[in-house]
């Protein structure tokens, strides 16, 4: 078994809010990130595959082509967007990276020709960072 | 002579347009930046000093008080904020890191106890970075 | 079930010895970690909580309070000291960076608001890193 | 139980290609990393030991120890060479950071004087790493 | 005026060596470096522009513009190549960090649109840069 | 012309404080770094060699060389050491990375078989940095 990561960075404009929340709720909660305005990141995501080699190859998956998945899958669609406004499969959803690395989760958990999908890594600035392994949790979806 | 630099990180949301220029103009020269919804950037800011240290301390500045400036006169009006919108000093500005920069020397340069400005460096991406050492240029404010 | 970083980093003296030992005991074991006079690491600490985020707020840790937490029970009390001799919860224990993340790890461990401290990781230098996941081991100390 | 960690990094030229497939089929699989002239990379190494300390020492394994192992061990087989001419234990294999790690595991996990060893990771890129815990798989040596 | 820098990564084998000089002399020079079968680095490249910004756009040069430019003279003939080998602007060069660095320098400088080329940069490794602002010297091509 | 660097890493002990001060002043200039008892910091130091490539050899200098300079000059002598305490050549001195780098120029300068010093550089933390290109200012020895 063997584990084998690709790393992408993609820039998003986002703000964090409730909006079943009054607005002092949601600035008591969210405080700067609830700016009305938003603000935005330079998202560093590592997506992570175990599985076997294959022998002919020595690929566990070819790293070319898990690109191309995270690529056509997640960053084509959040990367220079506002993760709030612009991205169908965030619709209604609170935009923290808790949520974020569920919902990309499920995006490409069925996407691989090869190998398992095994963990999610978001760093959100230099000091913040969340995984996720795929133990799913609900995530409302507030309209 | 010495040059001495602190680094602070801001996150914000900003999109690039020029109002003067049509829709189809802006989105020709700006490409995937000139989205209307924003999108955002961790900004890795580092600001030079130069000067002759001080015999009686050892220091050219105080890091400390260096910090303090760069947050009371940039970080705290740009940190979780839209460059776009949300910032005085950036009204009708096209928000591109060359002009950022050069915004903040302006502000930064007659704020020093000790020492002189001597660069400003901005990282917008890991890949995009730019330097300035206050060789004035124009920046017109759109309306 | 999300994992969730919070990083600081802090600066501090420290050297290896245990009084029990001879002086060439000491400088065998722990060679130049071992001069009397100290010496010093920039530490990056990183520690990470796990949980099921709110669906109110999307939220499994406030970070900003993850940070408060980090820099009250730990920061404050290790930024620009010395590990040795100024830090009461560490009286009497060498500080290698194993005994360090155990003694963090127990502080930490009851200071959650919500979710549950998983795992903790202290680089030392960009060299050297230790992980830690709270299984208990014993840690003298010689006084 | 404490897991502790040492970087190392070396220089390295290899492609990749499977002798019993034709030139196309090679090259399909492997496009630019086929080149037969070879390419190569800064690889940055990171071997994990895990271990209850020793209380007398505070220390799971000394690091310069473990430095010398890995230095001896792989670094100067591999630091410098062709990871496809130059390297013993790796004739006839492909050389991808996936059998790459699994065959460093193998000579390494019999070395540690204390601990055992745990994992190693492997940056390949600042975009590609790999990571194993020592569940072996078949690695096939074509001559 | 502004300095602005894109960087990108490449990948690539080489080795150094005189063709003019005995192997002992070539192995006293180079040491490792010198090995027949050639080793490797990514190649982390930095092109700095300076000039004024238009008016306009907020823009020096369209760093889009810029990586492509990098990306069609530079990145596609050394990226996964042979730098002794594969690059027709390199045959009979000495493949020293100081010689590349120079030729690129030559190859770039009268190929942008807007701003004048200032500096490149090179990490070799982590440990190892060079920076050139095109003042020319001697570099021999060995046949 | 070309500029070549070499990196470093050293950890060491050190405390700011002028001897001609009463403790209140010391701790008013000062603030933490005062600590009696000292505290440390990982330095990375950078050094930067300018003139013309040998053309024989396509090296402005080995770097294996500079290396080994670097090392036998000041490695050896600051790092696992307090710099205050430990280092003869900073007898007396305030150890600010101001001062530092002045001494550390005045070392390194007339030890080059070939090129010209041109800069140093030293990185104290990730965000506090200092650079010195040789002009000369007073630095007391406070004994």
């Amino acid at each position: 078994m063997v584990y084998i990561t690709r790393r992408i960075t993609f820039s998003a404009a986002h703000r964090l809010f409730n909006p079943t929340l009054t607005d002092s709720e949601n600035e008591l909660i969210y405080d700067k990130c609830n700016n009305i305005n938003y603000h935005g990141h330079n998202y560093h995501l590592e997506v992570t595959v175990k599985g076997i080699p294959n022998p002919k190859t020595g690929y566990l998956i070819d790293l070319k082509l898990l690109k191309k998945i995270i690529h056509d899958e997640i960053f084509m669609h959040v990367d220079h967007k506002n993760l709030n406004l612009d991205v169908p499969f965030l619709t209604g959803v609170i935009t923290s990276v808790e949520n974020l690395i569920a919902i990309f989760w499920d995006i490409l958990k069925d996407k691989l020709p090869s190998g398992e999908l095994h963990k999610i890594k978001i760093w959100e600035t230099e000091n913040n960072m969340v995984e996720y392994f795929g133990e799913s949790f609900e995530i409302p979806r507030y309209e």
